[in-house]
């Protein structure tokens, strides 16, 4: 097993889909990535920031699944980062309804020394800058690091965006934000101009549609799970990068032939996710609910073909 | 083996991309149906129409294939259906330019004696009364009746279409189109939706994001191999279908193991039909570009997690 660092937002979400709406909830990148991971029994540290506002239950929460949280730093005088989305009906796209940096504005992470020197750093979603001071303090070249992010930097940071990329192994991205990244529609295309950028592997995830692992002249696909409904897609794509840390980190192997197993994990934990509202559902979910749904990714993709 | 019955237009198109362009090419479904079924030199009659301006030379090419053409009516005096489009840049649209149905207006279609025992029926996309009247000329019921439509006949011909579709063991239809049919947003959803119309089994086409196969409780996902580049979409349903059901007439096997295995058939036939204009890379395909991509499927989809 591999230490993992996880940085990313830990939050308040309001959301509100077709199927209803919630109050401000746990959120943030970093909670996802992290309960996602905490299915693999990994020794993992979340970095990240909260105001006093932030209810200890939710902390504790995290410790319980055995989340280091020593590198959470509680701004008492301020208020949690808060993010508020209406999903529209095709749940395929929604609008931001509110952004609220609060704590997040003057975020300076430090990742706790028992784990600067993690083998496996999960740079989830935040100011580019952020992710970079992270990668800066691990004290020996990580075995693996792996970037999220998202149009936005993209929009308002794109030369810090490009600096941590090029210094990351993987990147995962959706699909619209890998052409945005690249002005190149085909995703194979797309795939190996981030390549050229630095990351040797990267992830490409296409919502519904699953998602494509690339490393050089090679090619992965992991669908996502057919479902009757996605109640609350928030938190998905966290969920899929957790997913996928936490088995690298636990497995220790990051093979190309490993990461494919990595990806199929995230995609199962990903179908989950979006089964509630927020992180209700990843907070109750049980290893027999996970390997019986791994079954089912094997039962949908896996046929027998004599290739003679 | 088992013979197989393909009904569908033989026909011109004139296709624009952001490529270039063709003048008048061979095309129609039961075209792209026949010459994806021909690599498993199966025993198959294609029933059409064309008209006297048709070349002999299109025909011969058919008749080379082994495809059995005594069921393709030549109206001397008539000219052959034809469809032009342009497709917009991101491949994924297109406008119709033209569509003349010319002989096909009047469209009678007669299954040769020798094929009204056939085990096996590909209805391609034509008027759903066409489509009737072919079953209706099977002597025998057949092991697998096969359904292709679109939206056009919804808008067009519903009645006519609910009847054939509730006669029909298979049907492939693209996404955009289920919903359309159910009225449901989910592709699980409406998938069972038209199960209840009839058909065992409900293939969804999602184009560059692959296809579901469906039956009861039971789905399998075959990814679109991921392109550098799409060319030409025209004809990639139909080939899709031919492959699908051009497998199980070879294999004389309609368990739904099987059609796991004609599904990635389909998808991997589909993929060769895309890189050039019309039919032109179905006509040269070697059955060792073929395996060459199946495995290239396999590498893209097949995994090893072992469950516990």
């Amino acid at each position: 097993m591999s230490k993992l660092v996880i940085v990313g937002t830990v939050a308040f979400d309001a959301i509100e889909t077709p199927f209803g709406k919630t109050d401000k909830i746990l959120g943030g990148a970093a909670t996802f990535i992290g309960l996602a991971a905490s299915q693999f029994n990994v020794d993992a540290s979340v970095v990240s920031i909260v105001g006093g506002d932030f209810p200890q239950e939710y902390l504790d929460l995290l410790s319980e699944k055995n989340i280091d949280i020593s590198g959470v730093e509680i701004v008492k005088e301020g208020k949690t980062f808060f993010w508020s989305g209406k999903y529209h009906n095709d749940m395929n796209s929604r609008d931001t309804l509110v952004t609220e940096l609060n704590v997040l504005a003057d975020f300076n992470p430090k990742v706790p020394e028992a784990y600067q020197d993690a083998s496996i750093v999960m740079l989830g979603n935040l100011h580019p800058s952020v992710q970079m001071s992270v990668l800066n303090q691990m004290t020996n070249k990580p075995k693996l690091a792996i970037l999220d992010t998202m149009n936005f930097w993209m929009d308002s940071a794109l030369p810090e965006l490009k600096e941590v990329i090029s210094k990351v192994d993987v990147i995962t991205i959706n699909d619209e934000e890998a052409r945005q990244l690249t002005g190149e529609y085909s995703l194979v295309v797309a795939a190996r101009r981030i390549h050229d950028m630095g990351p040797k592997y990267v992830v490409i995830k296409k919502g519904e549609h699953g998602a494509l692992l690339f490393h050089d002249d090679n090619v992965f696909y992991a669908p996502a799970l057919p479902l009757e409904e996605v109640f609350d897609p928030t938190g998905a794509g966290d969920t899929f990068a957790g997913g996928f840390a936490g088995y690298l980190a636990k497995t220790n192997d990051v093979s190309f032939e490993n990461m494919k197993s990595a990806v199929i994990f995230g995609s199962t934990l990903a179908s989950f996710c979006v089964e509630k509202f927020g992180t209700e559902r990843m907070i109750g979910l049980k290893h027999n609910e996970v390997h019986r749904r791994l079954k089912q990714f094997k039962d949908l993709t896996q046929f027998e073909i004599e290739l003679t």
